[in-house]
């Protein structure tokens, strides 16, 4: 049975945006809608995003955020080949359309309460808001000094990493490799990496594994990648923090689940068992939540893995920051806590050293090693060698723990000039509060309507900071003003370059 | 049914040759231009090459030489004392039939003649275990010197890579990286490096695309799991030659594709299009068939991509180990022959460099690179910077070509030395024939059972033979006894090892 596609146009008519907001959510929710209730119908292509940005008068970034948000949706598909068509949504599976029922009605019941004005101690956090939209970002206005621009989220001070004693390392690893790591290797990863990496969890997480159970990944992307791939099927619920890291969200998505977002609070994100969701997967940053930075609290940690253990559902727990803590002593991560093997742990190295370094692990229960290696086999083998290599050593030889150490005092310090440089008295925000963790503070807007102007005049004078509401899911009930504020990200650029882009900022924002 | 001949004549107007350029290249290219859009028909007789290089003012020898390639590739034929006349591509005349049977002179006479003609068959399949086994025999036995056993597949004489180089490139790049390569890339790839393999391609495949055209990939394995997850939906029919490369089998069967095994002849593999099978994608290894070692006549070719074109299907074309032709023009990528974007060209570095290095590539259609970008971005975001900049500057640097080079003639001296050593009359085996490219040889034998026997006799000794009933898709139809054969890498051991391994093995086949 072959559903006929037909050959549809796309029609402009109607689409009108608010210069004053978000033009790429605005987009996305107008696109959304049409979809929705049939004025897009399933098989119509869209317009090339270049087209589209000429027609609305906007740029061809916003476009392709809102483009890339309806693809990690599964409300258009780009496979077909001649570009971006609209899914047959509503010709598919039962799962499909409650897929798109359940994306259009909202989630988050719980969200009511303003939640950023919670955290007694701290908001804020890190990584991007979509994945897609960081990476475009890095083909707009690549800096000169090479850096990012300021306050660029989820990226840690790579200025400082060694690369000196990094490129000796690779000198004299490939003077004499090895022959048998040149082969094929193992798709888990090198044994000598995965042993360092299981003696430094136990030292500096308290995390006990055994070498046998941690999987290098290509990142922690992948890692959350192969999670869904393997834990997943089609229609199945994943519990995900909203607001939250949206990259991982899409991870999700492409492997078909669908979305449930759950209130984060003071204590962390709520546990799935209160919406009596049926979920298969909790997707959680507990040691510091992204991106509001709340720490979840040991009562929420245990209630979690009680839910887990008595629903036989996993918890992929992304310990994305956990090098970056500046006072008091870190919780138990939930791996640690676990003792019926349902939780899946994520790190990676990309926010000690530098992202584009793509190496992170799984500590994985053991009975999960074996399909996860198999699968990482059929997709892509096994990663470089070389990289894994000259980590090993560069952990061996203790580089590592001296570099972590630099690399928290240097971002404790810009952290300090931001806060130092910062005007508290910026109207319609609430006051930015120290971040005990992490690389990047979260300040509450009261409205979108101010978040997307601040945003907007960021930008004008080359400040880059991030709109909060764009951490949310799609389809949120929390109110649109509730989901306004500001992502900043402290550590990617020296004390100086901070200080000039606060003095840009303060005569953009007039303060 | 004889075809009449019309008495075309040959028109050399437009005819322009940039002599700054390598001329035979170029009349090549230009006539093979006008033979695939018709504008020299089939029939149409060739001047002679001393009257072509006359009117060109060109040398005769740059004649020959194209008109060698244009044989070789099959779109001319020569009748005997009447000269040389464009084939008759897409009639399917005797003469091109007989042609490219005859161009397939990778293919052993003991193989054609037995189980490779079969009826197309179907059977589902997905994981099975002796792909896993594939990959863990790896982990089997290393030997001390590091070096994998004779005669292990798929892997190139990496012992001779420069690796004191590849140190050296790798210094050079981290003493000074650049930091705008440190944070977060293009999940397509550094730009330089795929600059430089469009280059690459162009002057060594005669395959023109732009750098915006390449993604690159962490091996051949995940170009081929790209293209199963973008361009499939659960239950599509993925055309696969059989027998054939278990491990892009594995990777549509884990993207939910049915495969169908498609009959490979002397002429590679049958079209889809014969076995009217509604295939959405073939997957085939023109060039070099994997494990046969058949090149895919041209008419075959023509063939497959007008199947594409007509039924807006996909192929994958695997050009696994293009750099290994021992003698003759390889013939045109079917990349390079596509009209109509339907042709997914997968490339490596690994069987050049060394297994290990996971940097491989993808040409697509220029539709298709989005998505692929947008969806290896949710995978992993991208691959490791230092390897693909490294990666860059040793092709820039000439390295790569010089490295190729002598990764022929090693190939060439280690596929000789298997030649000279091997028992031609061992019993229940047909003669090992001189393979022309690539880096394994099949040896047909009469009965599964006498295959077993010899590859344990042969494990018995250390040496390491595959079977070839193990390259066979699951539930094939051919008759067991007619699937079975030895495969047997000559790459990756030097000469001497390569003796012994022989030396044991006529010891242990006691022959």
């Amino acid at each position: 049975m072959k559903v006929p596609i037909p050959a549809l146009t796309f029609d402009f008519a109607g689409i009108e945006l608010n210069r004053r907001q978000g033009l790429s959510r605005q987009l996305y929710q107008t696109l959304r809608e049409r979809i929705l209730d049939g004025r897009l119908s399933g098989g119509t292509r869209l317009p090339a995003s270049r087209d589209l940005a000429l027609s609305l008068g906007i740029s061809r970034n916003s476009v392709m955020r809102a483009y890339d948000q309806l693809y990690a949706e599964g409300f258009t598909e780009s496979r077909v080949g001649d570009g971006t068509y609209v899914a047959l949504l509503r010709e598919k599976s039962p799962a499909a359309k409650k897929l798109s029922t359940h994306l259009s009605t909202g989630l988050s019941p719980g969200l009511s309460t303003k939640p950023l004005i919670m955290a007694a101690e701290s908001s804020n956090n890190v990584i991007h808001s979509t994945a897609m939209h960081t990476l475009d970002q890095h083909h707009l206005r690549p800096p000169k000094s090479g850096l990012p621009r300021a306050f660029r989220t989820g990226v840690p001070a790579f200025d400082l990493f060694p690369f000196d004693t990094w490129g000796k390392l690779h000198a004299a690893f490939w003077r004499k490799p090895g022959l048998q790591h040149l082969g094929y290797g193992d798709p888990a990863g090198e044994w000598r990496l995965r042993e360092l990496i299981a003696a430094y969890l136990r030292t500096s997480r308290d995390l006990r594994c055994a070498p046998e159970q941690i999987v290098i990944t290509n990142g922690a992307q992948q890692a959350i990648t192969l999670c869904a791939q393997l834990l997943l099927e089609q229609g199945d619920v994943v519990a995900i923090e909203n607001p939250g890291y949206r990259a991982a969200g899409h991870a999700f998505g492409v492997a078909g689940a669908r979305l449930q977002g759950m209130a984060v609070d003071d204590e962390g994100m709520r546990s799935p068992a209160l919406g009596d969701s049926g979920c298969k997967l909790a997707y959680v940053t507990p040691s510091h939540q992204y991106p509001l930075g709340v720490t979840m609290s040991l009562a929420r940690r245990l209630e979690l893995l009680a839910w887990a253990e008595r629903n036989q559902s996993w918890i992929v727990e992304d310990d994305y920051d956990g090098e970056y803590r500046y006072s008091g002593a870190p919780l138990a991560p939930l791996a640690a806590l676990d003792r019926s093997g349902r939780v899946l742990y994520v790190g990676t190295f990309g926010k000690v050293a530098f992202p584009a370094l793509r190496l992170g692990y799984l500590v994985l229960p053991r009975n999960l090693v074996e399909p996860f290696s198999r699968r990482r086999a059929v997709d892509m083998r096994h990663s470089e060698v070389g990289t894994q290599m000259v980590m090993a050593e560069f952990i061996a030889a203790g580089h590592f723990q001296r570099h972590i150490r630099r690399m928290r005092r240097a971002a404790l310090s810009r952290r300090d000039a931001l806060l130092a440089g910062w005007p508290q008295e910026l109207a319609g925000c609430s006051p930015m509060i120290k971040p005990v963790a992490g690389l990047h503070v979260t300040v509450a807007v009261d409205t979108l309507e101010r978040e997307t102007e601040l945003v907007a005049k960021a930008e004008n004078v080359g400040v880059e900071v991030a709109p909060l509401s764009e951490y949310w899911l799609p389809g949120s009930e929390t109110p649109v003003d509730d989901r306004a504020g500001l992502v900043l990200g402290f550590a990617a650029v020296p004390e100086a370059d901070i200080a000039s882009a606060l003095g840009r900022l303060r005569s953009a924002w007039r303060v």
